[in-house]
């Protein structure tokens, strides 16, 4: 089983970046951590500031992975073309947010990629990583 | 540890109401098995129709659980009340529903009650409340 | 045949309530004369003041009557799950109001069980229940 | 007793438009089956692609006919010259829709004519113009 | 003279809800005390989360008492239905709120049941009661 | 010199319909006092319920009248395609109203042709016909 | 009889202010001219800049004069206190523009004091302000 | 082969309205070189002030032409009874405008005919009616 | 202990500006025999029709006075500059409406100085500046 | 003549992303059959998922091209950036989309880029491309 | 050369007002500084809380200053009035905040006054007046 | 002292793009000059049009540079991954405009980065750039 991850902007900034709403770990040790804990679930995994290069993994993951998680940052509020991406993919995949997007600023409340996401995760930190992965991990088991 | 599960207006009908959305179980026999799949925790359980029933449980269970799984269904929308009464209480809760909102009609992509809630997650079905109380048996352990 | 009718909020009022907009009878006369109108259908009546027992009488009705009459006057403008439940049954509700809401002011113009209701009967006064009587009458017989 | 109906643009492909929506009957025939049902009254009946001609009647039959039923279609929504028509005539009008205008596009929830008439009928198909005619029959007698 | 104090949703958690926003007293004893200052007053109180609950006793007290005082709380900004039950209803309601709702988030700035009431005091605290109990005083004295 | 005047649908009924809004003369008996006034400026009127009918003569008239008095009445609020007469001819249109357009409903304070007219006059009843004259004569005694 | 005429601010750099908008005649030698043709009429004028010299204007003309001719410029858009007072006083005002409003920035297109006037000119320049006082002569002499 | 033109209101002043947005030669003349160019097509022409009549045709040829090019011009932005007309009719319609219409006034941006029209060519001059003709010419000889 | 009362624009006008709204008292005879009632209290009051007046005054009495009473009429839903003066001063201000300003035009449901008053009394006639008194009398006795 | 197409992001998928939508032929090999078929035009062809990719090749060929044609897909509607190019650019740029934005969802119907261009084609597959080529052959041609 | 500094309302309780978001100096001793720094500049300065005073004092300054810093305080987003006054004058205004106007509340972003200004500095404290003046200084240079 | 100016998209055609808005002069041209100005300071410059590029100079500047100048052009008005960007970096960044925003179109009068940003200097012309420099000097001086 193959599981995508991938982070929008400013992700890579996690551990320094406004630590009282992102906490203080880097993504990268967590993601150790996670592999760790799913040995036989084969993770990927992308951080990018550019809204091409998220297009181009999900365009790719969209047609060889069995699931991708997609925490598109600030780009889940302006991405018209991301939404497409998802909607053209025959993937699904769930939206995770670190924080509360709906705790935050008006503008943070409106997720333009929601809709055509499978579902999502928001407020539950790292955490809703791993959330993520026991959904795909259930979801192919029924298959 | 205590997690309190409160279901809003209409999840009654689950497993008879619009199966194409909700799927075809009811929530009473998903119930059953997930006290079965967590022994250790006590799961209580409350549907009901009625605003004011979530708003007394939610002040009862507030200072008496350790985490409350709330979906609100319909009063996500319109329950000022409710919102009230999460920001009143110490217990964290989380958001859950079982379709995915943002892909439903536009009045049903505003949460009234998502900004004093700890989280949501939504659109994963049934596995949406157990993935909740992976959360809370998580930032428990954490504490 | 079973037709039943939900009132809602404050049509208690009926007779003694602001007599210029809504007449100076009270319904519970005119359901008598009604049911004495229609002697081989089976009325029944419910007026109430809460919508947790307006989306428990439909949820109930909603499986065993041949359609329903709603007037559910204040909730048309502000109940999700009030809609959500009309969404949810088998039987075929006709909205009816008493008065004409697009003469009133700009908040009653907006109804939100419109879009799941079979159809609308408006400012016709007690009539309109009649009317809607009518309609099943035909309806069942076209079947 | 004078009766009036109009029936307002592409209501002449009644029978063949959208039958899903409207239903495959030509309103001429079920015109003539009214016109029998209620030998006693005067029925008169126009259809019109034009906002002019429609005026034009509704200022005539404003001053003879007993009752007006309007099914003003796409005019509903955007006429205001039909609208004033209605408030200067004393003759009382109802609105018709064959199709549940609140079950459809956005911009058809709104109805510029409504709050100048008495009531209306909204998707009750045909036997919404039999139920208004009903209306008049009830209101007059009461006079 | 007779007057009523309703109190809606939540406030009965007053003493230990958010109490830099509602300060840290129960409204029991405050009523208590109320209760002695005007001891020619009869003072009836209800608190309830229920806006059914809240509709019932208006239209009780709306044809008994000489003046009610509402808090509707939560329901200020959601509920026509308790707003249509003090239009119908011939004793004056004041509306009052604790804190200062225009202080507060932009959703609580408008008041649904404000356009019915006969005035409103808020954000003068407990004392807001007291002043609405002066208003009957002075009012039914000119009468 | 010559001055066209047209008038919008509903016009017709000046002097019987809404005599409170509109006063209780027809604009028949009024034109006939306003041509003795001007002898030496050449009146024409037309009064239509057709925008297509005002669209023929704006265009007509438009070439060669000296001046145009429109009272577009509810087409005002609706006709893009009056307003595209309007610009598209060389002679100057005002705007007349009977009524004060800025204390009716909220339609009507909403001009579509006010942008493209050389100027207007509301409220004045028929004196605004009369004044509009004046200024014609003033204008083009200017050039 | 006596007329007022007032206007707003910067209209004292008429003749130099944006010659195309206002032409380029000051309005003290228009002023001047005007009473010349009327020389029954006893004219007044005040030009401010200040809100309240204009409210106190209103206030002492408004129980004096026959008629108030107000060019409130760009407090038109902004004062609900100039509203107030000429809804407070029994003096009929008109409302008069210079420049066409309708053809300038839209939110000039919206008239705060309009719904409280007898009713406006706009567009016709300085003559406006002759039609007005034609207008009260008309209306003076019909009482 | 059948092909139908239709010209909105105004566009019978090509030519002499407004040059710098619609050129300076006649529709007609235009027309007749077009017809020129495909000599095995029929074009049918019809330019129309009148909502009605474009309406009228719209359901004559909409079941006789095997395609329709509709310049609604200014009913493009207000006529649901054309939009009605389009989505009632079999033949395919495509929208053309002379001029851009998403560069000029904001009320032009919004087009109520678009969504029932099979595409639209905008701002091409007189050639979008030659490439919609070659739209048709492809799009049969695909069946 | 100083009380300062700062009425606004029109407020001059009470007892024959609308009777019906304002009641047909003059405010100074009120204020007289406020004074009276509370004689150890120093009150001190103006009234202006001046927005700038209004800001000097709350900054001179904002350092020196116990409680402000503001009523700033019309300025309440025009005037940022008022607002901010509130803000910039240690004084407590209440705001006071005589009439209900929720049962009056929309636009003075909203109200700009609301966020930063301490509290409002609305619609309780001169009786909310008394009232208001009570507040600071009461507000002060705690301190 | 050089002539260049521009294909925005997800564009690379067409053939096999929602073939309902946007058929299922790739755009390479249409663009083959294009060059072919205009053997005297020289084509150039990008399609990028980025906005910068994009915004660079307008910079370019906006200065050596004769004509673009761009397809912006998503980022019609979300780049002002794109916008900017457009408009600083020289050589005129046609807006193409396959598919009918105007028949999709609500936020598909504004398009940012569509008042900077010469024109648009929307809704007509990939004949759109060709139209738009024939458009700069015939533009070119009259200079 | 002369430099005219202009302050709105408040802004002479420069030192005491909520100094975290103004500092705590007062503006006469910084524009002493100010002075001292530019020998060669007339500076003159204007704190009004009088929206009349500085449309007086811009309209004066208009045509004899080089050059004019104007902080328009809470008037920038309420004034009209202030903006006409800068249209029409032909000397170039500079819009100038202490604070960053878009870090605060959301009625704050909105700048009446920008459109017509030559420019603005919002959030540099009292060093954006200094700036101010570098511009002026420039400007004039390369004149 | 290092300052980092980053301009944004389309800013590589100033001095060709559209002079009359930006000026004709090259900004490399400029950034010399302001080199050899500040001579003590270590400038540096980035000019993209990707906004991806931007964020990835914001992260790293942002932790280097003593300030940073943003003219972020077309991604002021779109870009929410720019303004997390600024939000999450220690370093002050000034928000810098060549035109002059509020005088253009109304989507560029809203600033998504401005409430993250210390300050911003619009309409300036490139003298923005070097009063930005100024600020800097001035406010590390008083550190």
């Amino acid at each position: 089983m193959n599981i995508s991850i991938i982070n929008g902007p400013n992700l890579n900034l996690l551990g320094k970046r406004e630590p009282d709403i992102y906490g203080n770990h880097s993504f990268e040790s967590f993601f150790a951590e996670l592999q760790g804990r799913y040995k036989k679930v084969t993770l990927s995994y992308l951080q990018s500031n550019s809204e091409t290069a998220i297009i181009d993994r999900l365009q790719k993951d969209g047609y060889t992975a069995d699931g991708i998680l997609l925490n598109a940052a600030a780009y889940t509020h302006t991405s018209v073309a991301i939404r497409d991406a998802i909607a053209a993919i025959p993937t699904d995949v769930l939206e995770i947010h670190i924080s509360n997007i709906f705790a935050r600023e008006e503008f943070r409340h409106k997720t333009l990629i929601g809709p055509v996401c499978k579902g999502s995760i928001s407020g539950l930190g790292f955490l809703g990583y791993q959330l993520g992965i026991e959904y795909f991990l259930n979801h192919v088991k029924k298959k």
